[in-house]
């Protein structure tokens, strides 16, 4: 089976268009060269009822749920604790994450003494686990297969980068054709390759602009290379004649 | 209240990266400008079971949802069905929408026959009302404050538009802060200010790159623009000295 993933991006500031979503785009890219099917993202925001239900949606239901976003010291950072409800196990300080923290602010300040409130980002479902990677000071949080990254892309991006090879799959295969009529004339005949090739999946995309040099664009994709291929001709031979204009 | 909304973008296309979303980007910006408070975005793929938990996870929840994609005569155009089956109505064959689609299709065609999946497009949930404007063939389906809209983005921004000024609500105020200092330090005033101003929304935004010329930007934001200057006043009387580089 291949594997499967959803992304939850936490964040006001994308909602209210303070700031544009780079992570879940991100991954879309990622994941996709990873060959893992992403299924799901959804955006919510700073709250734990909002963030409880996009977890209880996709925890476990997919083989890896990545988090984006509230983790840090400050009042709208409530994604641990969200996550540790939706759970239903305790928030619980890392004595892991104190070391790291005291150390890290140590090397910052020069000055041994932290606000109470840099231990925050100590605290983590109970149960979780610590991913530490060389050049990036603090660890991803994973909880079985729910990982919870940093907001800020440049972090985000480290820090999904290390994991990334614990999540690759076999790749997908992908072919395209482009074609000269609507949708309503193939209509027909797509449904008929698409119930004789159930291993493969089919899309029909059209464009409206006058610009467009085609009409319809068909995907046609598959972990199979071999399925692909059959797809592809099954269906050059049921779409009605001189109707492809190119392949991609 | 503020008025609420959804967005829901549906199809493979976006997950997959062979498509970037420009939609739910679209709406970002537009229900800011018209004071709508976007609370959730959901992408899924076209499939009936991800499209009717989105539809139940939002449908009454939030004042308007925008649905956008799988509007069309394909095998993978399932969003009405879906819909339907989320709120429990049957699917419908809408006689004002097959006259519709009888005379665009003769207009662009010349000849009066029309192959059966061109009347895919008539079928609505049993319920919804039509929507039409000027200019564009077909209408909007709406179900109560639920909005069924193309995914091709020239259509459904045109759509949008058309609808979007009975979504007008009153706007928001925003003020910003950008600090020298890093998200520690100032947590705890953030904590008091946060518990003082309930009717305004503050965001804190840090940054890690060395191009930054300030570490994190502070966000208040309200539909009281009088709030918005009390909490801003409260907040920089609480913040360290000297840590507000600027204000915006």
């Amino acid at each position: 089976m291949a594997k499967t993933a959803a992304v939850i991006v936490i964040g006001n500031e994308v909602l209210s268009g303070k700031t544009r979503d780079e992570n879940a785009q991100y991954l879309i890219g990622r994941l996709r060269e990873l060959g893992v099917e992403l299924c799901r993202i959804h955006i919510v925001p700073d709250e734990l009822q909002a963030i409880g239900d996009a977890v209880r949606g996709t925890y476990r239901k997919f083989d890896h749920v990545f988090c984006s976003g509230g983790i840090g010291p400050t009042h709208d950072d409530i994604t641990v604790e969200a996550v540790a409800l939706a759970l239903g196990v305790p928030v619980t300080r890392s004595q892991a994450l104190v070391a790291l923290i005291e150390a890290h602010y140590r090397d910052r300040n020069g000055d041994g003494s932290l606000p109470p409130e840099a231990y925050r980002l100590a605290e983590i479902p109970e149960g979780a686990r610590l991913i530490s990677h060389a050049g990036i000071w603090y660890p991803a949080i994973a909880f079985e297969e729910l990982y919870l990254l940093p907001g800020v892309p440049m972090l985000f991006r480290r820090q999904f980068d290390a994991l990334a090879d614990r999540f690759r799959d076999a790749p997908f295969h992908l072919r395209q054709l482009f074609l000269s009529v609507g949708e309503v004339p193939i209509a027909a005949a797509l449904d008929a390759v698409v119930a004789r090739n159930p291993e493969v999946s089919i899309g029909s995309y059209p464009r409206f602009d006058p610009e467009s040099d085609y009409r319809v664009k068909l995907t046609v994709e598959s972990r199979e290379a071999a399925a692909v291929e059959r797809a592809l001709a099954d269906l050059k031979g049921a779409l009605p004649a001189g109707s492809v204009l190119r392949e991609g």
